[in-house]
C-alpha cells in the first residue's frame, strides 16, 4: 500500500469510541484494503484520559485539547462521539472549517441544528456522515439516502430506543407498572440514572426528525416533532391493548400526506397499539427495528441491535471507509437533500385512529350517549366492545381514521360525560388496516 | 437546474424494465433534485417493440438494434435487464468500453462471470451497480459494500428465492406434496412454466455467490456454491421437522470458516430445518430476507419483496441514482473488492448437522446399533427421539456439528443396515444453537 495514511482524530472514548479504536487497530489491515489507504488514529480527546483503561493504542494520543485537535492539519477526518449539542457543534463546525471530513452519532445535535452543520460541510466541501445517530447498527439512513434515491417513500414507522422498548415489554410480558419496569430497566443498565431523554421520547424524537429529513427529501428538526413518552403509559393501557390482541409500543413514525393541500409531512413519537401481528410487534427488548413503506418497493423491514458500543461502532467505521475513501479520491458523497421543501402538519389535522377504554354506568342509553359523543366530532367508530357487566362494565371503542384534534376533543367530552365514571385508557392505534 | 440531461439507455422492457421506464417519467422532477441534472431515456432495445403496449413515452425511443445502443456517445448509462449470460454480457463489456456506466439485475452474469465485468469497468474507470440482482428491492448489497464496511461479516443467511419459499410455504401449510406445490405455484405466477432454475437452486446459488463475494471481499463464482433444490423435499421430511417444531426452508448460506488452516468460504444453497422461533422461519410465501451476522454489529435481518417488477425498478433506480451523481462528479464509486482471496471450502469439508429420520426394526439393541453408526463415523448425537411403537417405531436422530463428508457416510452405512427398514428423512438443520 503506497498511499499515505489518512489520519483519524476520535472525539470521545466511551462505550462507542473504545470500539471505534479497537476496531482500528484490530481490523487495520482490512481497512487498509477496504479504503486503499491505511487509516491511523491521528488522536483521541477525551475530558480525563487517566480514566480510560486498557486502550490497544499508545497512550501519547490522548489529549484533552478537543479544540486543538480537530484544527490539526494532520488531520483529515473527525469522529464526534461525545454527544449533546455543545461543545459538539463547535468542534464539528471547526474541523470542517480546516479541512476534516466528519463522521458523528450526534442524533441530539443533527435533529435541533443539522442545517449549519449541512451548509458548514457543504462550504468546506466535505462530508458529513452520520449513520451510527439512528438505530445504532442497522444500516437505515444510507439505504433511505441511497439505495431508495429513485424511489418515493410514503411512511417510515420504527421502534428506534430500545430502552423504552425494554420497559414497554416488560410490562406487557409481566403485567408490571411503568415505575417498576423502569427501575428494573436501570437495574440491568437498559435506563439511565436519569431516563428523561429516553422514556418521555426526546431520543425517539431526534431521531425520527432525521429518519424524516431523509425519506422525505425536507429539513425536518426536534421542535417538528409531536412527542409524547411512555411515562404515562399504566398497566391498565398494556392490559387493555392485550385484551384486545394488541402491543404497546413506542412508536417513530414519519408519514407523507397528501390530500387537496397537497404533499406535507407529519412526524410523531408516541406509544401506539399495534396489532401482535404486526413485524413490529414482535421486536423485543432493546432491539430496534424500522420498517419503510414506499411506492415501488413496498414494504422493507430492517431490524438489528439499537444501541451499544460495538455495533454504534460498526456503524461509525462504515461511514469512516466511505468518507475516507472520497477523501483520496478527492470528491463528497450526497450531502443533505432538503429539495422537496414540504411543510409539517401540525399533530391537531394528522389522520390517527384511538383506542378509548371507559368505564360506564349500566343502564340503558349508555352506550348510545357515547356514540353520540364521537358523531358530534365526526369520529366513527370501527368497533365498540362492551366487557364486564353491571358496576364493572367497560366499553373498548376503536375509531376510524379522523383527525387527532377531533379525536382528542372526543376524549375531553367523555371525560366530562355523567355516565362516564372513567376513562380507563386512551392510546393511539397503528399499523392495522381499516376495516 | 442548469446541468444537461444524462442519458440513460435501457435493454429489455419486460416487468422490471417497464416499471423503470415509468418511474423515470413519473419522477422525472425528483430523480432530477437528487441526481443533481435530470436523467433522460435515450432508447429502449427490445427484441419486438410491437409487443411491448401502454408505454407512458415516445414509441421511437424502441430500437430492436442493442448493440448500436449500447455505443452511441449520447448514452451516460446503460440498464441491463435482458438476463442470461449471452448477448448481455457482450452488450455489458461494450457499453463499459464505450464509456458508459452500468446498472444491471443480472445475478446470472455476475456469479458466472462477474470477473470479466469488473475489470472491464475498472479499465473504463466506470461504474457497475447491481443491488436488483439480489432480493429485489431489498438494499442488501450496499449495505454489505458500504454500511459494513468497517466491520467483519461471518455469515451470511437468507431466503433468496421467493418461488421456493412460496412452495415450501404451501407444503407447511396444507401438507402437500412437491409436485402439487409446484403446480399451485405455476397457476399462480409465483412459478415459471420450466422452473428449472428456480426449484434446483440455481437461482439461489447464484445470488449467494454474490453476497459471499461481498460480505467476505473474496471472489465467488456460481461454481463455487455447493447446490441442492428442493425438488427432493417430500411431505414427509416436512411433517418430520414439524413433529420437531421445525420448518424447512431453501437457504443461502455464506460462512467465514476460520480454523488451524486459516480462513476460508463456504457457501451453499440447500433445503434446511430451522426452528420455528427464528425470524427467518417467519418469512412466508414470496417475500425474501436476509440475516447477516458480523463481529462489531451482530445480527442484523433485512426483509421485503425479493421480485416483482416495481420493487426490483426500485433497486434499479436507486443505483441509478448513485451512477449518475458520480458521472457528474466524474468519479467512480467502490468497485470490485476481492483482497481477501480466500479459498472456497469443499462442502464436504464444512461443518453441518443432520436431522436423521429412520424407520427401525421393534428390537432391542436397535438403539445402540444406531448409535455405533454414528460413532464409527465420529458423529457426536446431540438427541435421538422415538416416535410410534412395534411396526411403526421411528428414530428421529439430531446431530452436533461435524463436517458434512461424515454425516453423508454415515447416512449411507444407515441405508445399509439390516435394522434399518427405511431412510424416512434426511435434511441439515441450521439456525439453532447446539445444547
Amino acid at each position: 500500500m503506497s498511499r499515505p495514511a489518512l489520519r483519524v482524530a476520535l472525539l470521545g472514548c466511551g462505550s462507542v469510541g473504545s470500539q471505534v479504536a479497537r476496531l482500528l487497530v484490530e481490523q487495520r489491515a482490512d481497512l487498509a484494503a477496504r479504503v486503499g489507504a491505511p487509516l491511523e488514529l491521528a488522536g483521541i480527546a477525551v475530558r480525563r484520559p487517566q480514566l480510560v483503561r486498557d486502550v490497544p493504542f499508545d497512550r501519547s494520543l490522548f489529549t484533552t485539547d478537543a479544540a486543538a485537535l480537530v484544527t490539526r492539519p494532520d488531520v483529515d477526518v473527525v469522529v464526534e462521539l461525545i454527544g449533546g449539542i455543545e461543545p459538539a457543534r463547535g468542534l464539528i463546525l471547526s474541523a470542517l472549517e480546516h479541512g476534516a471530513s466528519v463522521v458523528t452519532a450526534n442524533k441530539a445535535l443533527l435533529a435541533e441544528d443539522g442545517a449549519s452543520l449541512f451548509a458548514a460541510a457543504e462550504k468546506a466541501t466535505r462530508d458529513l456522515y452520520f449513520e451510527a445517530a439512528v438505530a445504532g447498527a442497522i444500516p437505515i439512513l444510507r439505504p433511505l439516502r441511497e439505495s431508495l434515491a429513485g424511489d418515493r417513500v410514503t411512511r417510515v414507522i420504527g421502534i428506534v430506543n430500545g430502552t423504552t422498548n425494554f420497559i414497554l415489554d416488560k410490562m406487557d410480558t409481566s403485567g408490571s407498572g411503568f415505575s417498576e419496569s423502569l427501575e428494573e430497566a436501570q437495574a440491568l443498565g437498559y435506563a439511565e440514572a436519569d431516563p428523561t431523554a429516553d422514556i418521555e421520547g426526546f431520543d425517539a424524537a431526534a431521531k425520527a426528525a432525521i429518519l424524516a429529513s431523509l425519506a422525505f427529501h425536507s429539513r425536518v428538526t426536534a421542535a417538528d416533532v409531536y412527542r409524547e413518552g411512555i411515562s404515562e403509559v399504566t398497566a391498565m393501557d398494556v392490559a387493555s391493548a392485550k385484551s384486545m390482541n394488541r402491543v404497546v409500543k413506542l412508536l417513530a413514525i414519519c408519514d407523507l400526506v397528501e390530500d387537496s393541500h397537497g404533499r406535507s409531512v407529519c412526524v410523531r413519537v408516541h406509544p401506539a397499539m399495534l396489532p401482535r401481528s404486526h413485524p413490529l410487534a414482535n421486536v423485543n427488548g432493546a432491539f430496534n427495528a424500522v420498517f419503510v413503506e414506499s411506492e415501488a418497493a413496498g414494504q422493507l423491514m430492517f431490524y438489528g441491535p439499537g444501541a451499544g458500543g460495538a455495533p454504534t461502532a460498526s456503524a461509525v467505521l462504515g461511514d469512516l471507509v466511505t468518507v475516507a475513501r472520497n477523501r483520496l479520491q478527492d470528491v463528497r458523497g450526497a450531502g443533505e437533500s432538503t429539495y422537496a421543501q414540504l411543510e409539517i402538519r401540525d399533530m391537531g389535522d394528522t389522520p390517527t385512529r384511538y383506542h378509548v377504554a371507559i368505564d360506564v354506568d349500566d343502564r340503558a342509553g349508555v352506550l348510545a350517549s357515547v356514540a353520540q359523543a364521537f358523531a358530534r366530532h365526526d369520529v366513527s367508530i370501527q368497533t365498540v366492545r362492551q366487557e364486564g357487566r353491571g358496576r364493572d362494565a367497560q366499553l373498548v371503542v376503536v375509531t376510524h381514521t379522523a383527525p387527532d384534534s377531533a379525536l382528542s376533543a372526543t376524549v375531553e367530552e367523555l371525560r366530562r360525560m355523567d355516565i362516564v365514571r372513567d376513562v380507563i385508557s386512551v392510546m393511539r392505534v397503528e399499523g392495522e388496516a381499516e376495516a
